[in-house]
């Protein structure tokens, strides 16, 4: 039996050994279909139905134990009994026979297996054994594992359509630049299907399954100098393996392809980010959001946008700075224009009217519009020339970053008058979106032929528009590139996801030891003294009254919920008796810590975890309850620097306040920029788990923050 | 010439004159063309071509001053020359011609004229004057007029295609029994065409134009007791004439034919509620919601739920009490069902797993799922009596509302297996909502033939079935009916529309004056002592210091921004000294008022306003600054009764904290809605254009509230 060449695992400088990878994956010499069987209805019979459907050229060599042949062609009883060692083995038995056939597959050096079957992590310890011994075959031979629970593998320039979806049985597959990935072995046929209907084609597609071995972004990254791909399609169910996608998304972002990625969880209260005395934030859905941003991902709302939006993105630039995108909306049909731009407002995109210089050469042109920031067209006509003269102007007129048009009743029946300009401003400089009003599927295709954008819905027009336009080039977070010996700030694949990894192997420092951190962090705080809570005479204090006085413990998170703070206390007698009353509330405690009473502009609550997920996390939000009433923070993967800081300061609405709101004194944003910035290099060290700062006292400008309470938790 | 008999103006109760307008609206015996065009390709020469082409039998009368014979027919030469008196005349002509026909058509007794063209009160002086005269017309000749800028009536079921609507050179005209009205002429071919494609029909379409004299509402309460029409579909862009719209409405419930809306302006920032000293409240989108909730007006947020989801709500009805709806999910792909799962938990509809007796019922089934808010057919597969099995479960389970159900890529080539199975549901208890994943245009026409609501996308099935299940029966606003002596709280045609209409014709009373207004309405406010500003002997108080020194003038509003509170004023001494600081800084007020300071749980905002659009509101907001940070505030239509009070309170988030949030002691809330329910029956006096108290202080539970400030503009 002729031995395959092997395949080293990723290596980011790419190279002869991916390449390898690459091809086993989606352009095999020879595959083997294991469990393949002879009714092409079943699940377990489709790809071979598939392959010959599509003309794959590549050996196909059908293994089944029970039959000497499958739909009319020779069956092989097993791998070891094949003439050759296929480079890709796709495993489509039932549950039973997968491990036999992995274990086959491994000794015989096949390159890659893509596993159908589910019954493994998901299903409980037998499951989490077989997963175990996956990975340790991996380990061992070297061979690469796609899934469990995947359904295939499609590269649709070559006919390898190794999958078990039936949406693939699909007359004039839809061959185009777009490679797409999904942890919903489904959702391959679903992207086909749909985007088959609206002029968008795939390069490849892959169900990544549980990504026991190959995740996501490492399969996406084999793919990344693929020159017949120009874009990646993801749709999400979790955030599993994030370190691995952020480097494919910074790699991606290096060589100008765009990811548009759809992810489910918007509505998700499982989790809580705040482990600390803030209580449960609703959802953690702008985690994710965080998490995509700063790694240049596009991230869509709808179904449509996802699957319509690509051509747009492909056309878009990312961002290296936050601002406000420009759109100009043109239209023969207001009423219809209106329902495009009333959600990209809603999305903080700026549809604005044209300069006067535009106005201009509209009137230069022939062509009468009202001022408006809608580019009205029915007074001048839907005509031909009236649309191609109006696009002309609008896709070189420097104000606008995306033109987006809206076509209306004409282009049912008549493309020849709106749309067919459109098609032909298709190799204009500036980016174009359509929404066409009316259903009309003729012209749809035609737009999708010519790699314009177009959307079925409104919503979906304005969704991917304003995702595009938000797309920022990746952030450099180095600081979280750590040393081979710290441990990995992300979930290993079997560490419970409880919140914030909580249990254990965590401890919390007390508030003088929180105080040091934020020292060495050089986040200013309130001076404290720490007594003995038994002390009964006066203590000397080094600084003045009013004094706060709070009870010292590790054990205690939420030292007001249980009369552990008293505030205001006005001279020496009053601590005294303070002290004593909340030694007798609480007897555990053998220290209180007495601190100066401390006034502001306002207080901020500034934070960072270690997300299982997302890894490390840096949070501002308005303090106090309205945090928690109104979910009003905001997050970035740490480190920042100052820049961004300031970026998060203006995300959170309550924080207005320190801005000069109202006429009231403006705080010292600066200082609180400097303060999240410190906060977020936590994330080199890999033995805090959390930290948070609730309240920061935001003083008046030039006065600096100071830190009045703080929660640590170390590893 | 034969004239036709005459309608008189919508009446209430309905009956013989009410069916002749809804005849001549959509069924005329006989209808002129005035301005009928030769040229089938302009929009002045469609109507004839549709009409042909539709076989329309009524007779039709081409009008052309220019031309003998259009398009083949004899034309005449005006409506004078006609051989009988048409009921309806769509007259077509360019604005210049629009008068002189309208005239004719008046004097000649034309029961309803619709008027396609623009250049009324749109356009300036000239176009107002236009408008004011089609009005005397009416009044004077007792013909009505549909538009200006109509782009027509159409009636499917006769082939009444009066319009110049391109989109209705449509073949195979989808005949249904929905009715369509849209402000936007463009969206009624877009609505049938985008209808077509999905399998929905209608029994009529009509752009009402600039509503000069038939009002959106009016048309609609035309033809409610049309038995051929089962539900209402709405495309609005103001809500002008709301009053009439809600009239409608009304009716509409009481015979149980559910209206459906789609409204641009959720991002309009133009406009303000709060215009006293709560200053800009982002947006005004949630008065139109308000106004939709209290008339039984179901809202959507997307084009696509608006189109699909009629064959739903025609099955959901109404609700009398605002609850939790309940809906049962059932698939055949998890992916795809969280697509819809997300935005539903958005929404707020709780996706609920069976009841232990339903998991019961699957288990006698033989249908294997797992316990999940997911019903997952995918272990038990994607066959006909899997799902109709599930289906016929489902629908007979008491715990569910609606019963979604998202098949999987199955859907495309295989309808037999999981999509035929719900047609063969369609006539049970339960209504159902379909969403197809994968592109499956079949299957959707099948559903639609069917009379089942299934959508393109997951975003409309969630938006159609969260409005199908929050609509609610239309709130009884009695009050609000007033004698014909009584000014309309509505903004009649001419009234300029700036914020509460703000203007020469309006005062603010001072805070006293506010006071006494509070006193008849039962709302408790603080004791308060009206002072000469000039008074320099200690005054004599009715209450004890601590006290708060406001000036007291109906010319200052925003007290706080000029220097004209003072709190916290510890003695008389002191108070002597505040009312001399407060006449240096404000010397033209001659009066201060002293109140004692007052504590409690919370600050409320609550204020009632004649909205130009949505007629008398009254809303609840958290008091401070966050009102206007967070837009956190409830409205409803005036008056409101205590019940409707209290689920205002619920709805705004801030207040919370006066619910015993976090181990607070909780607020009087009984008296807080008793308080937004006195403040509502101002509905009554049509002399307040806006009354707000702010703050209204909420003490601890039975203690009552008490307003500290208030401000009233009287009409």
């Amino acid at each position: 039996m002729r031995r395959s060449e092997g395949v080293s695992s990723l290596s980011p400088q790419g190279g002869e050994e991916k390449r390898t990878l690459r091809e086993a994956l989606f352009s095999p010499r020879s595959v083997a279909l294991i469990g393949q069987s002879n009714d092409s209805g079943k699940t377990a019979g489709r790809p071979l139905k598939f392959l010959r459907q599509a003309g794959y050229a590549g050996r196909v060599y059908p293994v089944n134990a029970r039959r000497g042949e499958v739909l009319g062609e020779r069956a092989w009883p097993s791998v070891d009994a094949l003439p050759e060692v296929p480079e890709h083995a796709y495993v489509v038995t039932p549950i039973d026979g997968v491990m036999e056939a992995i274990e086959a597959c491994g000794r015989a050096g096949v390159v890659v297996a893509t596993v159908l079957s589910d019954g493994f992590a998901e299903v409980g310890e037998a499951g989490r054994a077989r997963e175990a011994r996956l990975q340790e075959i991996v380990s061992t031979t070297g061979m690469r594992i796609v899934g469990p629970s995947s359904l295939g593998i499609v590269n649709l320039r070559n006919g390898m359509l190794l999958t078990a979806n039936a949406a693939f049985d699909e007359p004039d597959l839809p061959s185009g630049r777009i490679f797409a990935a999904s942890h919903s072995g489904g959702m391959i046929g679903t992207l086909l299907s749909r985007g088959k209907a609206c002029g968008i084609g795939f390069a490849g597609l892959v169900s990544v399954g549980n990504e026991a071995d190959l995740s996501l972004g490492e399969i996406c990254d084999a793919v990344l100098d693929d020159p017949e791909i120009d874009a990646y399609l993801l749709f999400l169910e979790t955030l599993r393996h994030a370190e691995k996608l952020r480097k494919f998304a910074q790699r991606a972002a290096a060589v100008g392809k765009p990811i548009l990625a759809y992810k489910l969880g918007r509505s998700d209260q499982g989790r809580e980010l705040a482990a600390t005395h803030t209580g449960a934030l609703a959802g953690e859905n702008d985690i994710a959001d965080a998490f995509f941003r700063d790694c240049g991902i596009a991230r869509v709302e709808t179904l449509s946008a996802l699957i319509e939006g690509l051509p747009l993105f492909a056309r878009v630039p990312a961002r290296r700075e936050k601002s406000t995108p420009r759109v100009a909306v043109v239209t023969t049909t207001a009423g219809g224009a209106a329902m495009v731009v009333d959600p990209l407002a809603a999305r903080g995109v700026d549809v604005a009217p044209p300069s006067e210089e535009t106005y201009g050469r509209f009137k230069a042109a022939g062509i009468k519009i009202s001022p408006s920031r809608l580019i009205d067209l029915t007074l001048a006509g839907a005509r031909y020339e009236v649309m191609k003269a109006a696009l002309d102007i609008l896709t070189t007129a420097p104000e606008f970053d995306v033109v987006v048009v809206v076509v209306g009743s004409s282009a049912r029946f008549y493309p020849e008058l709106a749309v067919q300009p459109i098609i032909d401003s298709a190799g204009s400089d500036k980016p174009i979106a359509v929404f066409l009003v009316p259903e009309a599927p003729q012209a749809r295709a035609a737009l999708g032929r010519a790699g314009i954008a177009n959307f079925y819905t409104p919503e979906a027009c304005a969704d991917a528009v304003a995702a595009a336009l938000g797309r920022r080039m990746p952030r450099a977070i180095e600081a979280v590139e750590r040393g081979a010996s710290s441990p990995s700030p992300y979930r290993t694949r079997q560490q419970p996801t409880s919140a914030g990894g909580r249990g254990k192997t965590s401890r919390t420092l007390d508030e003088l030891a929180a105080y040091a951190l934020l020292d060495r962090l050089g986040i200013p705080h309130a001076p404290s003294a720490a007594l003995a809570a038994d002390a009964a005479q006066t203590p000397a204090l080094p600084f003045g009254y009013p004094v706060a006085l709070k009870v010292l413990s590790s054990e205690i998170v939420h030292k007001s919920d249980v009369g552990g703070v008293t505030l205001g206390i006005p001279d020496a007698a009053a601590l005294v008796a303070a002290i004593t009353a909340m030694r007798t509330r609480l007897p555990q405690a053998p220290r209180v810590l007495v601190q100066p009473m401390i006034a502001g502009i306002g207080e901020v609550l500034i934070g960072y975890r270690v997300d299982p997920d997302a890894g490390p996390l840096v949070m501002v939000a308005a303090g106090g309850i309205f945090t928690e009433i109104y979910s009003d923070r905001s997050l970035r993967l740490a480190p920042v620097d100052g820049a961004t800081a300031r970026e998060m300061i203006a995300e959170v609405r309550g924080l207005k306040l320190l801005s000069g709101f109202r006429g009231k004194p403006a705080g010292d944003i600066a200082a609180l920029a400097q303060a999240v910035a410190a906060l977020s290099r936590l994330a080199v060290e890999p033995s805090v788990i959390e930290a948070e700062v609730n309240p920061l006292i935001v003083r008046p400008q030039g006065e600096g923050v100071v830190a009045v309470d703080a929660v640590v938790r170390m590893r």
